[in-house]
């Protein structure tokens, strides 16, 4: 079984962190057919963290997860923090494939989001 | 003449803002038809600040500026401290029609780049 977790920084603002629940959740229902399960984890600041995260995903059946950070840019967050827990983490379950996925800035879609995102403000300009 | 600021919180490291400045550039090639303009600011901690970004945008020509927040979350700068810079930025070009478009988080889209993102991750699990 094929899990994503979407991983967000983490807000000590709860609406922030609904936000990433709520995200995840259009994901789910977006993706039933090519993902079984799909979570969401924190780096800090709210629970679950991310080893958490992955135990949920393993409980849950995963076979195989994708790590995706829910990140703009390739900070240290990205490219140290996200892959030093997640592998911290994988030694406990040495049979499950844990890949991490490209931050969001590093996107093809960005900028098509970036245009819709304006023209929506746009629309509204007489 | 219409113009898109890209607006990103701004960091330490150059190689962020760098990111944004290349996300820029890319809209900017991809939007020729819709905007005139397009450029970048920073909230904090890096060059250029939202007053300069909107003050080069008016001496490039704009008669109107879509602020385009390059964030994920409805957090304190999405609502208050950009708008709170705009405004007050705002007052100097009476004659500019200034609006804020939705953070990135809020978009339709936003799920079908995560999508993608997870299955670039996908293609490499065997």
């Amino acid at each position: 079984m094929k899990a994503i977790l979407l991983v967000a920084h983490g807000s000590r603002r709860k609406q922030s962190n609904d936000e990433v629940l709520s995200i995840a959740e259009k994901l789910r229902n977006n993706c039933l057919q090519q993902y079984d399960i799909v979570n969401a984890a924190f780096l800090e600041l709210a629970e679950v963290l991310i080893p958490d995260g992955i135990k949920k995903c393993v409980n849950d059946g995963a076979t195989s997860i994708i790590v995706l950070p829910y990140f703009l840019n390739s900070g240290r967050h990205v490219v140290e923090d996200i892959p030093n827990v997640v592998s911290d983490t994988a030694v406990h379950y040495p049979e499950i494939d844990i890949k991490i996925a490209p931050h969001l800035g590093a996107s093809d879609l960005m900028v098509d989001l970036l245009a819709t995102s304006a023209d929506t403000a746009k629309s509204e300009i007489t």
